[in-house]
């Protein structure tokens, strides 16, 4: 048996969707720059809820700090930068570090993990749907074994409409992943 | 010489200790938020000094950031996110990224690391003995040299009573590992 | 074709420039200790401008958080925990994490990247020009594809007086690099 090299190693895609239900107090804007339009020096810490790409089981939560950048007056939007994870209950949680742009799509790094993320490298397509509410996250992650079937789904398109399962909501037990993280 | 296929990829243990000894200001509770209970929007710097397993020598120090997510009252503790490095002195750092839950122990993404530790990949089991003044770190790392003997120790086995050993915490010569970090 | 251990993987060197021209706001020291020194509880957002290593092509921006862990006052100066990106236009983007100290060089480890960075792993040195505004970095990164040539230039030799070419400051298309970030 012989390691890939780097041009042949598995490339394995995740599907999730980053939804903001207004209950878990995020986000919070730290406006500690004190000027009237958003600016170097605001903070915003955050947490969301994770649900698998069928909208079908609630995965958990993602936890961390969007670094207001620059107001982009011109894209009518801000730039951030990111350091946040995504906690996938029972099997570990990934750590993502880049561009969060109010006003296109980006690529963030994937940093590391923990469980069946441990040793993880990759990036993940930010795709926003509905801002700061919906957004819907493509994972090309390297280094690990296989992803479980419950994780591996055929993804409901991105559209502003989507939402979860209404079981998937109520975290009823056939609608969360093991341990799911709150 | 071939490279190890995943599965057979060689795993280090190394375990140390952190420990608040209250001479360094930290943490410092940011309460941000305004709000009378631990909310998002809380942040909390800190910085605590490292020892080696078996608490004979003074590594260096962890520096970084806790994001409060979440006061969890049914656990009677709280959910941050915490993103901060490991300092090894003239051996380099290691870096992490994930949940510190005031209540229960948890693995962080180890992200990264210099010197000794470049290349790195892995995480680290965070287990609490006394919140938030002593914790006990099993890290399992991997993509590295074979570590220097004197950080692969026989742990002292977590408990509440544990201490530095005094020529460590005096930072006697023979108790600091080479250019300690302070 | 197989791939590299650990010993003989491939490190490829990469310069660049981090130059404040004090147009971006940037940094902004947020002084959330309260207190008249430096220290723990203080946080600095920052983004400045990145040129290549020989000043001929802006590159794009830095951004992101140090945290201030403690002022040195026998070194006339501070030590932060610095968490931060590197944006290199259409070509992705490489984060990063570590001390930065203002009296001497370091080694910050490299978490990840997006684009042509996807995958890697490493450290770079952090060279201090011109307290805060110049400083020279050393990316020793493996785990990716040669780097394009546009990168790999001939490093300036860093100097206190050291500028980015007119051209380059001045954003014409021939100096900047495509798709370069702001």
């Amino acid at each position: 048996s012989q390691a890939q090299p780097i041009e042949a190693e598995k490339v394995q895609e995740l599907h999730v969707y980053e939804i903001n239900e207004r209950d878990r107090g995020s986000p919070v804007y730290l406006r500690l720059s004190n000027k009237p339009v958003n600016s170097l020096g605001d903070l915003v810490p955050f947490s969301n809820k994770l649900y698998t790409g069928d909208l079908q089981k609630r995965i958990g939560i993602t936890a961390g700090l969007c670094i207001l950048i620059q107001n982009k007056a011109s894209k009518n939007g801000d730039r951030y930068e990111a350091v946040y994870s995504f906690y996938f209950g029972n099997y570990g949680h990934l750590t993502a570090q880049g561009a969060y742009l109010t006003y296109e799509d980006t690529y963030i790094s994937v940093t590391g993990g923990s469980g069946i993320f441990e040793g993880v490298k990759g990036q993940v397509k930010l795709h926003q749907i509905v801002f700061p509410f919906k957004i819907f996250y493509t994972f090309y992650l390297k280094g690990i074994k296989d992803l479980p079937e419950e994780l591996i789904v055929v993804p409901v398109q991105p559209h502003p409409s989507v939402e979860p399962s209404p079981d998937a909501k109520a975290l009823k037990p056939h609608a969360t992943i093991a341990g799911f993280t709150d």
